[in-house]
């Protein structure tokens, strides 16, 4: 007798790998009684055996099981491989289910592919959520943070044990309803494009530290760990004064020292950079911590560039820590910026799409349980609450004063950087986004003058209206 | 009796745009027979009663006529907008063309567009060639950069009027077949991607020039002229020079200076960034310019946040004469890597793509047309006519000797501009990239360990093989 003929499943959970475990799991704990499948049998025993053994969680091994095993209407959770998977999931789902049912996907799916799913779903009466998670394996075990988004009758279906699983903040849990169509998977894309912004940021201030103070790791790990008691208080900061403390047992040497400097990435951040160009929508510290992992994948390259290629070579001459004062600020504000980057690709995206996505609920959604999670998500949320409109977090009070307050610090720790040939694109990216965008006149007038001449492309003018062409030559 | 009744034409132009036209009126003048149409009729009786008076250009008024116009097997250039309207060109000419015959689209579309419109037409036996055009209106007249990739049929049968038409730079011109599939427009999207940093690096140079320096557009016109005399010859930077010179005779100010600052683009800059980051190559240079444009576009925010944000505002202290040198050698080894960032991508996709693609012909057909020619472009030819395989520009001997000799000018110029508030997104992301690849070790063990941390994604060490996993909990 299988476990499930004592009664239906509240849901089913498609994909055993370590999100789908750790959210199965988290479900279980929550009194839901969870039915599993994953396309290897094996791996379905391992788990029902292993970590799922004593809970209410049944294996299932048969699509068709996995229908009968379900109370109605049905709520399956897909945590399978973003791209073809998914496709091929639904494909054997739509032989199985009834109309009423609800399909949700957990993964990283592109919010465009999700759009294209939902709308084949609802042809055949099947809800469909997409559902952006974020918190790893720790977070989906005890609480992530959940960004669902597509149809009001499947988030009606899922709201509860949805909102069960997810992180709390208080006693606000980090799952909202975002809208219709892709806008989960949206929010969550961006979500990750910030989550690389922070990642870069942090690395660089890791790395003037380390090449031009001349600190080790141990040290350097102390100072993120002060920094993490203030305005950068996050989780990002915490793991990383962490990282930077734990020594290597074979070699005695600090762990992040052996580790390969080749980051790897899986597409969100590429996504947020892509989709920022396709909106118009300047996001270039997102697109900057792109390009910085993949010119980290050239390692061989670089091997070979850095002996040949020449840099400068003064040592540090300043004030210590008045400079990690300075390198304090820079990241801070560089945070800043780059957060409204992706904010403002939201707000952006939410017009265009027609989502109407409250930005201020992302910034509540995202206090706990993701990998951004920070108390400085509250000030963001406070600056959609003083004004709902706000189109862009520079414009707000809070962050126009920490800038107003950080900035001469930014300037100092960006040309510091550059005198010393410490490459900084993160923080640059970001002070450069701050100097452009707060001038009411950039050179753009000039780029129209070019486009008109070389291509009677015509300019506007600043004294009247309509479209003008010069005979250049 | 209408003109082509006296012999069939050699080469049909299907849209008489300023660049159809352009080109039909090249054509006729090295001695081709042209047949022109156009779907609206009255465009295409003023192009033959006007600018083509008296020449061997004859408009056709039906898909059917221009296909009886022309001799076979036949030729027909397309200069229609891109996107739909090639496919619906296309799909009216598939009714009136014979296997044999070649379509060649000079529009500047999507290199993937176009490789699914070869493939499409190949099952009907008609060849196809996608051919990127540069030069603007000037050079589809008197010769344009051509850059033809499809078919080998289709340039066989296209080769002669199009080598005929291009560009020559001595005697040869600036027209070579790049190879099959979308290579033709994907070089010539690079082109434009680099054509976009080009524009946005002499745009900051102005903007240093105008902000810090206090220059009017007179002043720095000769200052751009002067710089068209060295390494920075090119046609952009003439034409600047030009643009700054001109007086708008209605207010008697510098025209530049009543032409509004918001930059419009037509898709292939951000093409070229979104590129980019799909190959995983680095080109941040290229991806600010096209983020600049879009911040550029907010014109009306700027102005709210000008109005708010703060920035320094000390003057300059130097010496004026002594920065121009700097500024020159910024705009100089900008420039530099941002070309290398563009070859870069074009290697990349190359390699991709299975093209095959000769880097230095792609630098030998720029030199003379298109919007990009410039002197700089023969140094790159013979970069890689010393190494076919470069892998980037900054390890050929040439350019990492221009880079040694100028670089702390490069940096004082990013420095100062940091110190002053003026935006330096170009110069900036040129000056960390050549920071970034020169670096043996870059921080993204740090970004590699964090990601291990929350997501169990593993990490690479560099003292043995293998993927590792830290329980870092």
């Amino acid at each position: 007798m299988t476990p499930y003929c004592m009664g239906k499943a509240d849901i089913g959970v498609v994909g055993l790998g370590v999100m789908g475990q750790s959210l199965a799991l988290n479900l279980a704990g929550h009194g839901y009684k969870v039915a599993v499948y994953n396309r290897n049998r094996e791996r379905t025993d391992e788990f029902v055996n292993g970590p799922a053994r004593g809970k209410d969680i049944a294996g299932t091994y048969s699509w068709q099981e996995l229908a009968n095993a379900l109370q109605l209407p049905r709520r399956v959770l897909l945590m399978v491989k973003a791209g073809p998977p998914v496709d091929a999931v639904i494909d054997e789902l739509l032989d199985v289910l009834e109309p009423g049912d609800a399909i949700m996907d957990g993964g990283n799916s592109h919010f465009r592919e999700t759009i294209r799913r939902n709308n084949r779903l609802t042809e055949h009466g099947v809800h469909y959520l997409g559902v952006g998670i974020s918190g790893g394996e720790e977070g989906a075990l005890k609480g992530p943070s959940i960004m669902p988004g597509g149809d009001k009758e499947a988030w009606d279906l899922v709201q509860e044990p949805l909102t069960a699983i997810a992180a709390k903040v208080g006693d606000e849990p980090c799952c909202t309803y975002l809208g219709s169509g892709g806008v989960g998977h949206f929010v969550k894309t961006v979500h990750n494009g910030i989550e690389y912004g922070d990642m870069q940021l942090i690395s660089e201030a890791y790395f003037i530290m380390q090449e031009l103070l001349g600190m080790q790791a141990g040290e350097i790990s102390q100072v993120f760990e002060s920094w993490n008691g203030g305005e950068l208080e996050s989780y990002l900061i915490e793991i990383t004064a962490d990282i930077l403390s734990r020594i290597d047992k074979e070699t005695g040497r600090p762990l992040v020292d052996v580790i390969l400097d080749k980051a790897e990435q899986k597409g969100t951040g590429k996504w947020t950079a892509q989709e920022a160009m396709e909106l118009g929508v300047p996001a270039p510290t997102i697109a900057e911590a792109v390009f910085a992992r993949a010119l980290s994948s050239l390692k061989e390259e670089r091997a070979l560039a850095a002996a040949k290629l020449d840099g400068p070579k003064q040592p540090f001459e300043g004030d210590k820590s008045r400079f990690l004062e300075d390198l304090k600020q820079a990241l801070y504000l560089s945070k800043i910026c780059s957060y409204a980057q992706g904010f403002a690709v939201l707000k952006e995206a939410s017009r265009t799409y027609g989502w109407n996505l409250p930005l201020g609920e992302v910034a509540l959604i995202w206090r706990g349980g993701c990998i951004i999670r920070a108390g400085f998500l509250n000030e963001i949320s406070s600056a959609f609450q003083r004004n709902p409109e706000l189109s862009n977090l520079l414009l707000d009070p809070y962050f126009e004063k920490a800038i107003r307050v950080g900035q001469a610090s930014w300037r100092r720790v960006v040309a510091t950087a550059v005198a010393a040939g410490i490459p900084v694109p993160g923080f640059g990216s970001a002070l450069f986004y701050y100097d452009g965008y707060r001038r009411e006149r950039l050179p753009a007038n000039l780029i129209q003058a070019q486009r008109d001449y070389f291509g009677a492309h015509t300019y506007r003018r600043i004294d009247k209206t309509g479209s003008f062409h010069t005979n250049w030559i």
